[in-house]
C-alpha cells in the first residue's frame, strides 16, 4: 500500500489507478471499473456496451485504460464503435483501437500494454454465417486473454462431408467453442468425433417455435453426448471460459 | 342402401355392421367407432387404449372387428393388454390377436380380413433404445396400412459411424420415420444423407430443460435441412403419414 | 475428378464450379454454397436472404447460378429484392429473375437452366388472405423442384362450405400443404375427408395467448387426425416435403 | 332479521341456517359455506372436493342441506364419494343423494328441496369419448340450475359427418357448451354452423407438446368464429355461466 | 335461386350480391367475403384490418357494402382508417362512414342498410383508462348487432368505493363484458356481486412476468366465480359473444 | 473466543454448540446447521424436511437444539413427523414438541430455550380453506420469530361481505400475510382497502392454465395496488419477512 | 359533508376537490383520478404515463394537483415530460416541477403542499449501472412517502469486496430495496448479511434464456434466504412497499 | 484387423470384443455398446439406467466389462442397483462392483482393468446437503476418468462466511464443478472469487415458479461472471467436462 500512496504523491499514477490498486476497483460517473478482475478471476473487464450512453461507454473504457492499459467494449454497435472510438482516441491518442465489426468488438491498448500470451489453441467453429458474430465475440475474447485461435466456418450438419473435411484440424486444438443456431446439432456431432473439452454456443437464429435460440441453447444442455455451453449468443462467455482452460493449460506447460 | 338392408334383414350382417355401412360410423356404449374410416380418410381407425376403461376398449374393438374385421388398440399397457386381449377372444374365438408389447399395440384380425398391400417402403430409424416404443407404433402401424416396414436400430449422432454403416439400407426406403429423443440430431442429420421424404418422431427422453422430447421436437422444428415432423412419442401419427404416402406410391406404381 | 480438372484448365468451367463438383460445395467471401445438396438430398439450395447483407445476397446467387444454374432467395422483402435483382442481373444479364412478393422469393435462372419436371400434383391451400405469404413460398419451391401446384384459398372453417365447395379438386392432389393461423383448424379438418398425406403449416397470425402462430402449431401437433406439420411460417419446408413426394412419386410412376 | 331471530328462538330453524340468512354465509369447523351465492351471482355453491379431507366435505354438505335444501360436490371421485354418500346419509337419512361417477359429481336434496325450472335449452356437445367427464359436470350444473340439457356426443371433426347428422338437433339450443380436447376444433367449427352463443371446454387430452389441453385452449381462444371459454376441465364454470344465459333467458320469457 | 337470378339478368343486383345470395360468399381481388356469415352465424363479418394492405380493405368495405349494406373494419389504426375512408367515399358517396378512434373501428353504412335492434342490454365495464381500446370495439360490434350498450368505467378493484357506487346500474344489465389489464381482478369481483352471465375481457397492459395481459387471463381462466373468458384484447369476440346472447334474449321476448 | 473455548474445557458446553460459536455453524453427518443464522440475518435456521431422510432431519434438529435450544422443520408430513418426534424425544426427553399439522411444521424448543417476544401485530388472511397450510406455515414462522399473530380466515372475494365483515380487525395489524390460490385476487383487493404493508403469499391450488398458483403469482406481481409477493405456497418466507418488519418494528417501540 | 359543501359554495375549493373529499375520487376527461389513495392505503396516486397521451398526463397531474397539492407521473420518457412539464407549469404556475431521468418520474407539488416526513431509513442498493433506472424510481417514491433513502450502487456479486465495503452503511438502513438484474444474485447474498427486511427488484437485463429480468426475478422467488419481491423493474411497488414499512415504523417511533 | 481376427480365431478374444475393435461398437439383445467412445471422444460409455430393464442394465454391463473391462451405469436406484450387481457378479464373479447409493452410480471393473490417472484436480463444491446427489455422480465420473477429485460441501451464500472458510482449498483445483439448487447463486459468487474455469450443474430443487432447477439453470445462463453450465441434474455431464479438461491438462504436464 505504502508503495502505491508513494507513486501517487510523487504523481506517477493517478489517483483512479491507486484507487484500483488499494480497493480493486475504480470509480467514475457511469460506475465502478473492476480493475482488479483479471488478477482476481482470470477475465479481462470488458464494457457491456448494449443500452449504456456513448459517453458511459468511453468514460469506463478510459477507467481501463487508465488503470490496466487494455479497454475492451462489447455488444457495440457501428456507429456507437465510430462515436466512442473518437471519444478515447481524444484522450489517449497513442492508444491503439480496432474495431472488429462483426463480432460487436471494440478494442484500445496503449503502447505500454503487453499482452498476455499463452500455450494453448482455442478452436472455433461455425455451423453457417448467421454464427459469425457471437462466435467472433469468443475468439476476439480468447485472444485477447492469450490464446492461440482457429476458426473453422460454415460446416454445418446440413452437410456433413463440410464437417468432415476440417475434422483434422479441429481435433488438433486443446478446447472448441461450437456456435449453431436453427437446430443447434453441430456441437453434439462435434463432440462425438473429438476428446476434448466443447463449449456449445447456441445462436438466436431461426423462428417460430424454438426460433431464436432455444431450439439451440435446449439441444445443447440436452445433448447425448458431454458439453457444457453458454447462454444464447453468449460469445464472450464462451471466449472466456476457453481462455481460461487455456491458462490452466498453459500454466501446466 | 338397398343392398345392405337386404343383407340386414337376411341375417347375414349385424345391425352394427349395416349402420356403419349406412351412417359411416357404428354407435356403441362406449362411443361411436368410425368404421368408415379407412375408406374415407386411408387411416385404420384405431382405439385408443390410454385413459379408457378395459371394457370400452373391448367393446369398441369388438365393433371395429365386427365392421371392418380388423381391431387395434393403441398405447395399451401390458396388463390393460391381457385383460381386453381375453375380452375379444372370447367374443371372438376364431380372431387373431397379437399384442406387440415395446410398441404398446394389440392386435385383433378376424379370419376373413384381408390385409392390404402397398409397394412401397417405410423405413423407421431410431437413435437409441429409448426411442424403441414410438418407433415400433410407427412400424406396426405403417405396416397395418400395407407398408414393407424396415428397422435401423442405435444409430444415434454421438457415434456417427454406426449411421454411416447403416446409410446404404437407409437410401433405399421411399419414406423414413426417424425417431430421436435428447437433442434429437438425427432427423436433421440423416435428412441432409438422403433424398427421400423424412419424418421426425421426437420421443420423450432426457430431463431438465427441453427434456421429455421438447428438444427433440424443436430440433425438428427448427432442422436446418427440410423435413416434417409429428408430435413427441406420436408413433401412430408419424407411421400412419408414412403409410399415406406409400398409398399414394402405390397407386403411382 | 479429372474430367472436371480438365475442363477448368481449359477455362470451360470456373474455378467455383470445379470446387463445387469436387468438394461438394464453392466457397465465396460469403460463406460456402451448398451446391451438391440438390443432388445429395433433394433439395435446391436456397439463400434464406432475412438478417443477411445486400451485397451477400447477390455474392450467394452468383454462386449458385455459376454452379447450378438457379438461384433462389426466400424470406426476401421488397426494398431488397429490388436491390439484389439488379446486381444479380448485372452479372447475369441474360439470366431471368422473377420476384413473387407476396411469397417473399426471388429466383434467377441462366438461359441454359433446365427445370425439373415431376409427375406429380402438389395442393395448396390456404384458410385466409393472410395464410398467403408462406403458402406462396411453399408453392414456389414444390414448383421449383418440378411438380405441379394448384392453389384452394380462403376456406377456412368458418364458413365450412367454401370448403366443401372446393373438396372435389382438393382430393385430386396427391399431397397437400394446408396453410391456416389462428387457431388452425384447417389441417385437421381437411384431413379427415381425404385420404392423401396433409403437411400442416401454421402461419403466424392471431394475438394475445396462443397468438403469433402458436395455437395453430399446437393444433397441428395435437390433431386427432394423422399429420404432419412444419414451424410456424416455414413455407420453404413445407414446399420441399411436398417436393419430395412428388420426386419419390415422379420415379415409381 | 326480527322474523329470523324469531324463528330461531322458536327452534324453527337452526343457528347455521339464522347466520346464513344474516349474514350471508355459515361458518363450521371445514369453513364458511357461502349460503347466499345462489341468490346473490345466480350460482349454487358447490364444495370443491378435490384436496379435501372426506369429513370437510361432508360437514360442508351439511351446512349446504341444513341452509339451502340442496348439497353439491364436484371433482369427486369415485372412493370419497362413497364415503361422503354415506356420511351425508348418516345425518340426512332422508335426502336423497346421486353419484353421477362419470361427472364427478355427488348431490344431495332435502325432500323439502323444490328444484328451479328454467325455460331454456342447454346444449351439450362432445368429440369424443374421453370428453365425457368435464361435459357431464357441465351438464349436471346446468341441470341443477333449472335449464334443460341436451347431449351430443361424440360428434369430433375428424368425422364431420357424425357432426352434420346432429346439426339440425344442435341448433335448436338456446346456447351451447362445446367440450373437446387434442387440437380442440370442434368448438370452432361448430360456432361456424349455429347462431347461438357457444362456451368452449376444452379438455385436457392429448400428449407433448400443447397436451393437456393447453391446444385446445389456445384453440378456443384464437378461434376465427366468435366463442367465449372456460379453462381447461372446468365443466362447472362452463355448465353455470350456460345456466345464468338460461336464467336470463327464463326472465325474459 | 330462379329469383335471384332473375334479379340479376334485370340488373337490379350486382354479380357479387348474386354470387353472394347463392354461394354464401362474394369474391373479390382480396378474398372471398362471407357475406351470409350473420344469416348462418349471427355475426357480422368483419374485416380485420391489422396486417391488410389499405386498397385490401377498402376492397372488402366495398364488397360488404355492396352484398349486405354494412361494412366494418376492426383493430384499424388512424392513418389507415383516413385513407380506407376515403376510398369508401369516393366509391359509396351517399354511406355513412363512422370512425372510433379508440375502439379501433371503422363502420359504413349505406343509406338503405336496415341496423338490427334487440331489446336487451349489454353493460360494458372497464377498471382503468387503458382498458377502453378494446372495451370499445366491444360496445361498437354490440351495438352493431342491436344491443343497448352501457357503459361503466373506470371502476378498478384498487379503489373499491368506485365499483360499489356503480354497481346498481350495472345490475341492470342482461349480459357483462369487463375490461381489466394487470392482475384482472374485476371481472372476478364482479361476478361475485352479481347474477347475469359475466364475459371477462383481459387487457394487454402490464410489464415484466405475467404482463401483455397473461396474468388477467389467466386470472380469468382461474376465477373462484363462474365466468367465461375471451382471448387478450379480443373486443371484437366479447362484443360478439354479449351481441348473441342478447340475440337470443330479444328472440324470447 | 477464550470463554467458548473455556466452557468447551469445562464441559459446559458441547463440541458442537463451541464449533457453533466460533465458526458460526454446526457440522453434522447431514450436513451443516447455520447456528448463527438467526444472529446473523433475523431469521430463524429452519430444516427444510422435504426430500431428506428422517435421520438426516432428526441429526439436524438435534444440532439445533443443542446449539440454539430450538428445532423447527418445515414442509414435513404426519408420518415423517411422528418418526421425527420420536426421535427426537427420545435424545431430548425434556424438549416440548409440537406438530402443527395443516401448516406442515414440527417445533421443539428445550426447557431453557426463552422465546423472543415482539411488540407488533401480523395479520395472517386466507381466502378460503385450501390456502390454510401455507398460511399456517407462515403463521407458525411470525410467531416464533415473537411477533403476535392474528389470522382472518376464508374471506375470499367471490363473497366480498365476509372480506367486509372482517375489515376492522385486518385493519388492526401492523403488517399482513395475505394468502389466496386460483386468481388470487385477495391480496389486490385487500391492499386497497389498508395502508399497511401486504405480503402476498400465492397458494398451488387451481388446474389448467394458471393453475397449481401461477395465476395468483403473476396476479400478485402484476397488482395494480404495491405489494410484494413469495413464491408459491412458500408460508415460510412470508412469514419470515413479516417477521422481519415485527423486529424491525419492535425496535423502534 | 356539510363542510365540504360549504366550502364548495364559497368558492373555496373547486368542484374537483369537492367531489375527491366526497366521492373518494374525481372525475376528468382522462378517467378518475383515485384522490383519497393516499389516505386509504398509504400510497401517492401516480400517474403511470407509459402508454397515456400527453394531454392526458398532464390533465390528470392537474386533477392531482387540484385534489392533494402533489402530481407523480412515472415510467415518463423525456420527450413526453418535457411537453407534460409544459402543460403542467402553464396551468400551476407557481408549482415546483421536478424531473429525474433516471427514474423516469416527473413530479409537481403546489407550494402549499407539506410532504410527509417520516424518521425511518429506506436503502436501495444496486448491482450495477443497468439497474439505475427501476432502483432511482423506487427511491423517489420512498421520498415521497417521506422516508430517508440511501443509495448503495455497484455493488453487484462479481465482485464481492465492493459489497463488503459497503455493508455497514447498508446494515444501518430499516429496510433495503436491491435492485439486481442477469442472474440476480446480490438480493439473496445481501440478505444472508443482514437482519432487516430486504425487497427484491429484479431489473429487466440480459439476454437468451432467462433475460429481460426472469432469471433475476425467478432466483428472488427461489431465494434460499427469505425476502419478498416485486415484478421485473418495478420500481414504484418496491419503493411503495419500503415507504410503508417506513410509515408503520414511523408510527411506531 | 489381422490381429483381431487373429485373436479371435485364437479363442483369445470373445466375439463382442472382436466387433467392438473392428466395427467400434458391440451389439447385444439390449442395443449397442459403444465400446469405442472412450478412445473417441473421451468418455466413458455408461449405462443410463433410467427406464431400462433390469436384464437391459445387465447386459450392457456385460458388454461393457467384456469390451472395456469396466462398467457404469448412472441414474440406477438402490433396488435396480442391488439386482444388477448381482446379475454382474454372477457373469463376472471376480469383477469388483462398488455401488455409490448418493450418485446413484453403480461401477464394475475387471482385476485386469487398468484405471486412467491424471495429473489434474477437479474440485466438486455443493451450495447444500441436497445438492449432493448428482454433485456425486459428477465426482465419480470425473475419477473414473482419473482426476483427483475434491470435495466442498454446504456452502452455500445464505451463510457466506462457511464458503470464504473453504475458499484458499477450493482455489487449488484446475477446474470447478458448483452444484446448486435453488436460486442458484453459488456458481456465480464462486466464478468471482477464482481464476479457474468453472462448471455449474444446477440441482432440481425448489418449488413454485423457477422450481425444479429451472431459477438455478437460468441463473447460470445469465449469471454476470463467465461460466458455463450443463443442465439441471446433468451431474454425469458436468463430470466428463471436468474430466476432459483435466485429459487435456494432463497432456499438457
Amino acid at each position: 500500500m505504502h508503495e502505491t500512496l508513494a507513486a501517487l504523491a510523487a504523481g506517477d499514477i493517478s489517483v483512479a489507478t491507486a484507487e484500483a490498486r488499494l480497493a480493486g476497483y475504480a470509480t467514475g460517473e457511469s460506475g465502478r471499473f473492476d480493475a482488479a478482475r483479471e488478477a482476481r478471476s482470470g477475465l479481462p473487464e470488458a464494457v457491456f456496451a448494449e443500452g449504456k450512453e456513448d459517453e458511459e461507454v468511453v468514460e469506463l473504457l478510459d477507467l481501463a485504460l487508465e488503470t490496466t492499459g487494455r479497454g475492451l467494449a462489447t455488444r457495440i454497435d457501428d456507429e456507437t464503435a465510430a462515436v466512442v472510438r473518437a471519444g478515447v482516441s481524444e484522450k489517449w491518442p497513442e492508444a491503439e483501437t480496432i474495431h472488429d465489426e462483426r463480432a460487436g468488438v471494440l478494442r484500445a491498448h496503449t503502447p505500454e500494454y503487453e499482452p498476455p500470451s499463452l500455450d494453448a489453441v482455442v478452436g472455433v467453429v461455425t455451423a453457417g454465417t448467421v454464427d459469425g458474430g457471437p462466435a467472433g465475440e469468443a475468439a476476439v475474447i480468447a485472444r485477447e486473454m492469450g490464446a492461440t485461435v482457429e476458426r473453422y466456418d460454415d460446416v454445418g450438419v446440413a452437410g456433413l462431408h463440410r464437417l468432415l473435411d476440417d475434422l483434422d484440424g479441429i481435433r488438433g486444438a486443446d478446447v472448441l467453442v461450437v456456435a449453431a443456431g436453427r437446430e443447434g446439432a453441430l456441437p453434439t456431432v462435434l463432440a462425438g468425433l473429438v476428446d476434448i473439452p466443447v463449449i456449445a454456443l447456441p445462436i438466436a437464429s431461426g423462428y417460430g417455435y424454438g426460433g431464436e435460440g432455444e431450439a439451440a441453447l435446449s439441444g445443447a444442455l440436452q445433448s447425448c453426448t458431454a458439453l457444457t455451453t453458454v447462454n444464447i449468443d453468449a460469445g464472450f462467455v464462451a471466449g472466456a471460459q476457453a481462455g481460461l482452460i487455456a491458462r490452466v493449460l498453459d500454466g501446466a506447460r
